[in-house]
């Protein structure tokens, strides 16, 4: 069982010192374990080069070590001070218009450049000796929201000799380059590694593979530049969890990758920021202004589950509106609450809120706290007292089992489909998410999950949409694990190089359902294709030949096969709309022996260890009774109210 | 009394000298009082370095001298010539890419550039000596719309010294300059003023402190700019009135600021130009495309009447289509009278048309003239000689007085709220524009006015919605002026240092409505509050705390306060719609003992001095009689065609 | 009569020399004549700077000769490998943004850099020496779709140098240039050809004449490029016919002008990309998504039959989905062979498939081929085959005639109204192409033609809309060429200077039809203006006085003149919507004594040599019967299926 924490996010340095203690008599007071502080205090901790000041940090961590609060300490990395930056001014990052991006906000910092990476491991290495051990310190955030800003990739001179000396690395010579990426083409031959240019500002569209490489480059970049303070952290502050904090939404470098360095995974949850950024449509965003998009939050904790192995938090916590979105409404009441129990209930450790108090003054002001800028309490104070008073009612929270369900996400086919959408609105991100929509709908719990083969093993049902370039260790770990399996489409459509496979899409997948692909087609908004009456499939389509051993499950209306089925392995010709979704669903739950629910619009479950959790995200009260079962409830009733959170558990499982 | 005076702008360098007689003759004709010429002529007055022309120029005067024409004279600064440019490349702005503006069109210098500010002295001084006490010189004109394309900001080299040196000026010392932006944040503290950078090209947004004061600097800079102009002026060409002319909803420098060194204020009037370019939606354009927007002349005449300190022209107005719009529709017949009358009526001393004879090459070959490009009669002609005909039947205008209401304008919070919209289509001219359109639906004689003690005195109605913050001055003033008064949304919610105040929005302003801000929500297009049924709140709503002296006037679905009230001042907590506008002025001008009108859509009026303008935008003829009152026609009559223009009189002003 | 021949693009680079045999002997099992090959092998027939690897491509040619297939062969200049740009970094083009264009893709190079043109004269030297008497050559084409990617103009040193030079030559002394561009206005005036710099960067528009000699400069540079290749061909491979495959809706250079080096043009033929990438409404774009526009195909055989002066190609026909457009739909059953029908109507040589194999990686990996990468036949073999059929039947195809309708389509005009389009959809080829609709919906067969004397010799009816600057010979050759003639909007209305004529629009056009355009007008999306019954202005509209000679054919409801008229002549005041252009042209046919047809949405004709060809792009089938007249089915029957092609003839024809 775990016992989930409250905590918040605190910037002792914006405040006066004798504010410090009270503020940490409240938190206290509030119900939060932990606070995390630290990140972005560079030019405080090092006002000039060589010239520390931590004495002001030592003594912020005491008092909130006396009132009995538990520190995460970030690394400050993410905001190198003027100083430095006056000092190596190549240190900047470069944008795709091959621009250095100016200091006078925050990760202007290219990830390539060897003299600042060795300033940050001066600097983490400084804090880590000073505060490694101090009994206070319970975990550590390396850097900030790695990418934010889309500053994962630069196109700096430092970035493009890296990237050369990466490739160098990797193709060995340069005629395997050329063969890999296809050089032929279009006369783009190398003759040196040294005459690698970065893929931007090309007169059309750059190579693919080209790029690809590029992005595989820039995310092992990011890597290893989290890798060094990891290992600077573990050597000085031992038994320490170390995390990092994602965002939502985000794939520009393989988190997987990034986290195996790490204690747990973390991220950062805002769902009506992300909401307003999202691609869905106004009415959806109009419905849901004030609560989010009732999978979005689900589907990141399960997706950050994953990347830690099992653990995992929500290091800042949306508490009331924001300042970065296009539009930023107040939070429904209650909806602190909902968001915090999904949390909890995927199998949260840590839920912290962002901020503590709301800054009056820079780029934040408008990011609202949980203490208003004068201190008083801000409306998310009540709904964390009421939380408490759950977590009371509820007892600890059964740890996440594996589920039957797992859904294949993967960077690398996130960074390809970019690369190369075909149709202007293909996302692979939308992609996986419309098919995680149409599970949770299905009231399913679910893992996300990489395309590696441990992943798959002892499962019912797995999905793998859009699967750029499958592994040969993957394709085979999926022909022996028993589920039944859903690929395309797309899926196994490249191979690593980004090239076609020799045998045609879906190349070794093949093996799992036996059919190739011979054409593909995107859809304009409004080109529909009909499957019957089951559905459309719309934005993308594929024409299948089947070979002896598949069967034409679904078909479209002009003939060709819409969902094929080799034994217990399907491979859908399409994009499918919600209620083909739901349809395809249908059919897989059956073979896979699963039971789908059909929960109405906004109402939502998770089960874990015996406990169902109903989250409403929809406007009226919604009515549990359907889906309750022989469950009691140890939060709620029957009726659940807007924002409401119910929690029941079978009678079986009841202490 | 005044008597109105018609104008044009002219370019002699642009026609053969024998071309220029027949055209003064055909002014004159036209019974047009003064003449335009000489901004922009530069290159033909100093055709190399130091070698001088004035001799075309000395002529072109005493040509219209000789036919009674007085003579507006400009100066040359806005087109700095190909030489200057090649002498001094570093005197040309940058834009916020980085990237120097290149010579070939018009305003590619930057204001701060020292060399080229002492090229403009010079030229200013050769001119205002050669030409400065001559009879025909009746005004003169500097530079030519400041700020136009964008052009007020430079991010060059020179800019930043500048700004480095102002900000020097403005904060002493460093560690102050970093607490009023609250540099703590992200790290940005900087330790010496060299170090500052112009807020561009930064990751995501630089501090809005930052920003702020970049744009204080850069407004400071155009008046000083034009200040030097103006003493040379001043020094060499006694008596004569010193204008400028600037823009339609333009607000990137302090108006008010720079025309404290003028005589008078104006603008150029582009009725179907400005219309085009605004933000209201396709179906408001359609109906008013031929006629421009009701209410944006009047607005404008009101905001530089009050810059000029009551005397104002309109320097440019347009007679025909115009060539800069997305779309150039043609006026329709009656509308420039219709503009030429909305002038006078509002205070205008001259209405100068743009321009005399269409140009047949460069860029404003298609911006319309009084003449066709062949020199035969434009359709405008037509019309001005219609206004001829007014002009003798009413006979001099009164002067404007006082009026009751006044609205704040203010170009700070203008700048503020642009730095920091919190949703994306929060415009404070916009919000500014939607209180004073409603103002004109009830038919009341506005003031715009600065956020200054002198503004608000013997008023009975004030409206200062949001404004950023207001000094201790004004402040004090609104306390004791006894009129009505109307705050927020957004007014007083921050310091002079951009940072939230430390009680809370709105900050000083909680001495005239005791309430606070304790959060505020930006509203994404079809997100609305409904305000009982008075309205809706739409783009931006306040939650508010009352204290003890406020009671609540209207309240929105959910019980918030939409309306707060103490005495005679009034706090609104959102943005309202034109029924909720509608509703509010109602309430406060019952308090303030005003009547308000219901006007048709299009139909607007105006009150001076006993005599009532009506002015007909709409596509159908107008009844007056509801609003004619005891008045009896010097224009007009009951029934008002479409474009058409009355003006009655009371009985009692009666001559 | 016409052989029509098909014929493929081919790579031998891409794929492994023991394929090329098979891939030979199944093009000729197909029925293909010729093989395009060479263009973009830079990187491999010179892998380093003067090492020379040209036997692959003399095996390739071998190959193919011994299958019996001729070979096209392309100059690799597109693609100047990765060696020649270090060698030359100044060669690469720069954007309008004045960044280099990098490498890594195609078209990186600046038409005006003397040491590139000098390398490209080197290699196609080369080329031409070693390969240009081979039996198998049958013809060359120069590089490769000039200007795509938009890069006919290039920012560079170089261009600016060459651009100097280029109005030197011009306009021989400043003075000349300062009055022809109007440099007057905004005192623009140079004092030497080296100042003069690239029309880009600059604050507002830059001057419209210095920005259409630069298209002009442009232009010109592009066609020198390409005769300096004509010259070597012609010296090294005598009675080879020249070619350039040039693009649909592209007009930054002039096609005609650089067709007079060539012997035959070519263009590149992708319905649907081109579909996709129009400006055509969402309706339409689905409507057509699997079959394309249904003129724009005709309208650009039209064009480039006559920049070859009779004889063209298709150089490039889209055979399957492309990976260019926005979306990319696969073509309907029946579609390929849709357009090479209309192609041979039209009297198209040869049309030739992009591509043979589908390739794998790189940039166009998903640009679909004659066959699937892994070899198989794609679904454009089958049409091919029954392509072939129809040739069988129909017998060779009757050369075209001069048609009796003439439209006239003019590269500068689409620069001008690009420059000035003073309503932001105003784009002349539209205007041009609402034209052609309207013709194709009327049944007539065609020639586009060039505004020069011997193109209006011998027509029934001559269209001219928009014509920015007709020089005198064309007006002479208008006024006596007996044809009815439709000029307006906009034609005439500038000078070549690109000022306005001194006695108004439509200047010399006014011999034609005796009419002042004293005004005119954009109008925004929506704004119309009605012409009695017979449909709508919109975008743009004139107002004209007309002299004693013109009558008004069509009014306006607001009065003004709409069509007017002089003799044979016409005068069209506004763009015309469908309706009304269908009425116009009722009537110029009528005068003319031509009959027009009503043919169904979707139905086409074309009539050539006593033959009428049918093709069907609407989704039903189409009842050919009220159009067949006395001609009997060579191909096809009464009712003609979707995507179906027809062909009968008159019986006297009949052999």
């Amino acid at each position: 069982m775990i016992e989930p924490k409250l905590a918040v996010c605190y910037y002792p340095e914006h405040w006066p010192e004798d504010r410090w203690r009270e503020d940490a008599r409240r938190m206290r007071e509030l119900g939060l374990s932990f606070v995390r502080i630290g990140e972005f205090a560079w030019s405080r901790l090092e006002p000039a080069e060589g010239v520390y000041d931590l004495d002001w940090l030592q003594r912020a961590i005491e008092v909130l070590h006396e009132a009995g609060l538990g520190v995460v300490l970030g690394t400050p990395t993410a905001t190198p001070p003027r100083w430095l930056v006056g000092k190596m001014p190549d240190m900047l990052a470069q944008d795709k218009e091959g621009r250095p991006r100016a200091f006078g906000s925050r990760r202007h910092y290219c990830f390539s450049h060897e003299g600042y990476t060795g300033e940050c491991a001066r600097i983490v290495t400084v804090l880590a000796e000073r505060f490694g051990r101090h009994p206070a310190v319970v975990a550590w955030q390396t850097d900030n929201e790695y990418g934010c800003h889309d500053t994962v990739e630069s196109y700096s001179p430092a970035a493009r000799v890296a990237f050369q000396k990466w490739c160098a690395r990797k193709h060995n010579d340069i005629a395997a380059l050329n063969r890999a990426w296809g050089n032929v083409f279009w006369s783009m031959e190398l003759s040196a590694f040294d005459e690698i240019g970065l893929p931007h500002l090309t007169v059309t569209e750059p190579n693919p593979a080209h790029v690809l490489d590029f992005r595989r480059f820039s995310s092992d970049q990011a890597i290893a530049f989290n890798r060094r303070q990891v290992e600077i952290i573990r050597r000085f502050s031992p038994g320490r969890a170390i995390l990092h904090n994602f965002m939502g939404a985000f794939d520009a470098f393989d988190h997987y990758g990034l986290s195996k360095d790490l204690d747990a995974a973390a991220w950062d949850s805002y769902p009506l920021g992300f909401l307003e950024r999202s691609r869905r449509d106004d009415a959806f965003k109009s419905r849901y202004m004030r609560v989010g998009d009732p999978d979005f939050q689900a589907f990141h904790h399960d997706l950050y589950r994953a990347c830690g192995r099992g653990r995992w938090w929500v290091m800042e916590q949306q508490p009331g509106a924001v300042n970065w979105g296009a539009w930023n409404p107040a939070p429904a009441p209650g909806a602190v609450r909902l968001w915090t129990h999904e949390a909890f209930a995927a199998g949260a450790e840590v839920v912290s809120y962002f901020r503590w108090r709301q800054a009056p003054f820079a780029q934040e002001q408008m990011h609202e706290g949980l203490l208003l800028p004068n201190s008083e309490p801000n409306a998310a104070c009540g709904e964390i007292a009421r939380v408490m008073r759950d977590l009371a009612s509820c007892g600890p929270f059964p740890k996440t089992s594996r589920a039957d369900v797992a859904l294949v996400f993967d960077y690398e086919s996130a960074w390809a489909w970019a690369i190369q959408p075909q149709g202007r609105d293909f996302s692979y991100f939308d992609l996986v998410f419309d098919v995680y929509r149409a599970l949770r709908r299905a009231g399913a719990s679910i893992d996300v999950v990489p395309p590696e083969p441990d992943a798959v093993k002892d499962r019912r049902l797995i999905l793998a949409p859009g699967l750029f370039a499958p592994r040969e260790s993957f394709v085979a770990a999926l022909e022996t694990c028993g589920a039944v399996i859903l690929l395309g489409p797309r899926a196994g459509s490249k191979t690593v190089d980004f090239q076609i496979p020799p045998d045609l899409p879906p190349g070794p997948l093949r093996r799992l359902v036996d059919v190739s692909v011979t054409r593909v087609e995107s859809l304009r908004p409004g080109a529909e294709v009909a499957i019957g009456d089951a559905g459309v499939f719309h934005r993308w389509r594929e024409f299948l030949k089947l070979g002896g051993a598949a069967a034409a499950e679904l078909r479209a209306v002009d003939g060709e096969t819409a969902l094929a089925r080799s034994e217990n392995a399907f491979y859908l010709a399409g994009w499918p709309d919600e209620r083909l979704m739901d349809a395809v669903l249908r059919r897989l739950f059956e073979s896979a022996g699963l039971t789908g629910l059909r929960l109405p619009e906004g109402l939502r479950i998770r089960d874990e260890g015996g406990r169902r959790h109903f989250f409403n995200y929809g406007p009226d009260a919604a009515d549990l009774r359907p889906f309750l079962g022989e469950r009691a409830f140890l939060l709620g009733e029957d009726m659940l109210e807007p924002c409401g959170v119910a929690v029941a558990e079978t009678r079986a499982a009841a202490k």
